[in-house]
């Protein structure tokens, strides 16, 4: 029961913060569309900034997990997967961007806490990627290369294209962008 | 005297939507950096949002033409001197980002006012990369090829970078993607 309410809160809180950016989501708001009073919200945290370092945490998480590190668990072929999530555009909206880039324009400089949990998720995301260049590696699709700064670009580029697709309101140049990166990692291939 | 008035007014919005974010800017904040009353400001401005919107068009139409459509403005060589720009530590505060990057992330999906004039101002970067290489292509430097495409992903790479650099809190994350955006232009050189 009380973990219920604890992901009823989350999932509200990601939402919200998602939409409005964590200044400019209400309390009031997050609480509305969990369907959980304030009284019970104390249950689980001690105030919206706790709630929302967990929201950011978990959910962030959960979306890199089944994108990215889903494809270290696979078989191969390593890039292929790589580009099929890439390209896939079911999971992107274009409107809101990326709620890391999101939260890491408008917090990492404003408040330590905030800093520290987005600069972990970020550091996490591009092991991930670099992981998957390293089994691509292993697994005689890419040339031996410099794994750490293929991802640093990879990052780079998908993070650029969300923002260009967001601020031109043209999904077109996330893909554009996307297959030149594409191009780009193709040039390492064995 | 006004116009006095009314640049204070102009910078002083500026650097506190660059350190807050809009929503995070709070009007007595902005009028005590620029040592103007409220009753002053109301005679350049109507509200906080127009004042933030002329702001954000002029200082960073400002940044942008000093950095950038400056070198469309030079004899050349186009290609070294945009090289120079990218790379000069000066010019960068990763502590706060790209003011426009920040902006779009913030508020382009919450208000149609400032979607419309943040379009304007990435749509104007985005011509003025394509112009330097333009200008590169007709000066022999670069191959003819797909200027606007090359713009686009140096965009994409230059935000980006600048993102990963904030996120992770090391600049060597953007110099190190800045060098790999070179090498991706230098393989369109005559």
């Amino acid at each position: 029961m009380k973990e219920t309410t604890r992901n009823k809160l989350i999932d509200a809180t990601f939402e919200e913060i998602y939409s409005h950016g964590y200044q400019g989501a209400a309390l009031t708001d997050i609480l509305a569309k969990a369907g959980v009073h304030k009284g019970s919200m104390y249950h689980c945290f001690e105030n919206k900034k706790e709630m929302a370092l967990a929201a950011i945490s978990e959910k962030i998480a959960e979306r890199f997990g089944t994108r990215y590190r889903a494809i270290v668990e696979l078989q191969g072929p390593y890039l292929q997967h790589f580009f099929d999530v890439l390209r896939d555009e079911s999971l992107r909206d274009f409107n809101r961007g990326c709620p890391l880039a999101n939260l890491v324009q408008e917090m990492s400089n404003l408040d330590e806490d905030f800093d520290r949990v987005l600069k972990g998720i970020y550091a996490k995301f591009r092991d991930v990627l670099k992981l998957i260049f390293d089994r691509a590696v292993k697994a005689g699709e890419l040339k031996v290369c410099d794994t750490d700064k293929l991802a640093l670009f990879s990052i780079v580029v998908i993070e650029g294209a969300i923002l260009s697709a967001k601020a031109s309101g043209n999904s077109k140049d996330y893909f554009d962008s996307i297959e030149m990166l594409i191009e780009h990692i193709e040039m390492s291939r064995s």
